[in-house]
């Protein structure tokens, strides 16, 4: 196998650093899908008032007054959403990867004679230090051995039933109610100003479709993620069905974000959301559009309530979602909007109390 | 270059016959874009009456049925078309090989050592038998030329100007007003009761956006269709763009078209229209989801009003859209419902008049 066509699913630049952060494997507790609760006076109610919150109020307003000059005719109006980081908790690791570490036994289950063979043996073995010293070429098969080889409706049958049960270790809650109420009311409040949302996420396009629609209210049909191709075939039924390849077409992180958007939308969007420099590319290609466009970098902060994480303005340095003092200057000069998640978000997720925000 | 890595936007097996069958280079004369004059009283007026036009009608009447068996949610409502020979003519070649063709004298004027260089010295020469006898290798040279190593915007504005000015040969009439009334009277029919059309064509996925909006009121992010891969740059201004590169993403024709509709949609439709050999998984894998689906093929046999080919039922022939017997028997047998153009269809194009029907 090629550097270029395996690896469905991840960035392979970030795996070895992100298996050093191994979690536990994850308990087992059916997972309620978090809703936004926005109050109906201020779409934006999570978001203390500052230039952030101001920016998004300003982008939407200008965009859709008729009468103004940046006036955007509804059919144009696409929002891009990153998910790792922007929409959802990405640390200590992404769940993706421990779908796919946690997904390991029931692979071995199937296939007896993978388990003493690297690296199912060391992932079977729970050693976290073993784990993280693989290499980047052993990684790769425990990828193509759970994103690929199954049908499409085997996939997203797991899929489903990891995220009911897989819990963070941090909240010991399920991955789908670790999402941002800011990020949900931002969202809502585009789409109920005629904006289209869609998330373009480094992660796997099937994996995140699969809960995308009942946790951000947004279709299969609206997620551009990494992509792996399929092969069409036929059931002892004579049904036909397809099966995911460990074929890459497109990893969709920094430059292929810009590519997985033409590829997959046609339109360069109007407004672009991320938090690393994954998302650089996004956001200068939404940009560089003409009339007014948004461009935001959720910045990790905030320790206390989630994480802390940069390297950029001296916050800890790491490989996971990593927003680089590069990044940040790049923001200051081309007019990018920096979300600061400690100083601009009221309340960080849906189940937080009111309460206990601010 | 590979088998599999080349010619993007055409299926490849079948331009070697095409070529065959080659029109003169297209004159200049500025297009209208067809407009669907559908009657309020019936939203399918261009549709004489009989079992084809009565599946449509019973098929969204069953599907929109809420106290119905087969009712299918807003969210689920998927209809998917292919585009030559279903919605607009595809004889006697296919209009994105016309451009193709078309775009070679351009080509050769930006570089001039082309000019005695092969395939573009022969199709220069506009001796159609010369062009049909080249090889293989040598007219994916053509697609590569003509579809790739441009900007994205660049192609864009190619493709628009050539859609404004070029005519079909029996017509004389831009290709865009080519449409088949009834099918848009169906898409419409479709929209009106809740459902997203999608376009799902052998065609170049690039090519097709350029103007399915205007034509066919299909959004650029409804279009699937054959996919190559971009790159992104930088301008000499600094602004990034993607480059239309010669890399074959998906070939979305035959069992391409079920791949295309899970990576682009992600879901099943619910109803699929096609009227070749190329669109028979697409079909079969519609037909394949459980409640009430919907399956039609146009076959071309009214060669007074439009072409006749097949080879089912004894029409003659056809490389460019063959509508075999195998396909015709399969429909039987699976319930797929053939639309014949003679009988079933009142009218075949917008611009013919009410009187001349019938």
């Amino acid at each position: 196998m090629s550097n270029d066509d395996t690896a469905p699913g991840i960035d392979r630049r970030t795996l070895v650093s992100i298996l050093a952060s191994l979690p536990v494997l994850s308990g087992t507790l059916r997972a309620t899908p978090a809703q936004a609760q926005v109050s109906a006076s201020d779409p934006l109610a999570s978001w203390n008032d500052g230039p952030a919150k101001q920016a998004i109020v300003d982008f939407v307003r200008a965009t859709t007054d008729r009468s103004g000059p940046n006036y955007v005719a509804p059919e144009e109006r696409i929002a891009t959403f990153d998910q790792d980081g922007t929409l959802w908790v990405e640390h200590p690791i992404y769940s993706q990867v421990v779908y796919c570490l946690d997904r390991v036994p029931a692979v071995v289950a199937k296939k007896p004679e993978l388990k003493n063979v690297e690296p199912f043996k060391t992932v079977l073995s729970g050693n976290r230090e073993a784990i993280a010293k693989l290499p980047l070429r052993e990684l790769e098969k425990i990828l193509v051995a759970t994103l690929t080889g199954m049908s499409v409706d085997e996939f997203n049958a797991e899929a489903r039933k990891w995220l009911e049960s897989a819990k963070h270790p941090r909240w010991n809650r399920p991955y789908t109610e670790l999402v941002y109420l800011p990020m949900l009311e931002v969202q809502r409040y585009l789409r109920d100003n005629g904006y289209k949302t869609y998330i373009v996420t480094g992660g796997g396009q099937d994996f995140v479709r699969v809960y995308a629609e009942k946790v951000y209210g947004i279709p299969p049909e609206q997620v551009v993620g990494t992509m792996g191709g399929t092969k069409y075939g036929y059931g002892k039924d004579g049904k036909p069905f397809l099966t995911k390849e460990p074929k890459l077409l497109l990893n969709d992180d920094k430059a292929g974000k810009a590519q997985g958007i033409h590829l997959m939308i046609g339109r360069r969007p109007y407004a672009a959301f991320g938090n690393s420099d994954g998302d650089r590319e996004m956001l200068e290609y939404t940009k560089a559009g003409g009339g007014a466009r948004l461009a935001m970098l959720v910045m990790h902060d905030d320790d206390k309530r989630e994480y802390a994480y940069g390297p950029a303005r001296g916050l800890p340095a790491t490989k996971v979602g990593a927003f680089s003092t590069a990044l940040d200057d790049e923001a200051k000069t081309k007019g990018w909007t920096v979300i600061s998640m400690k100083n601009d978000w009221k309340r960080i997720f849906p189940f937080d109390s009111e309460a206990r925000a601010g």
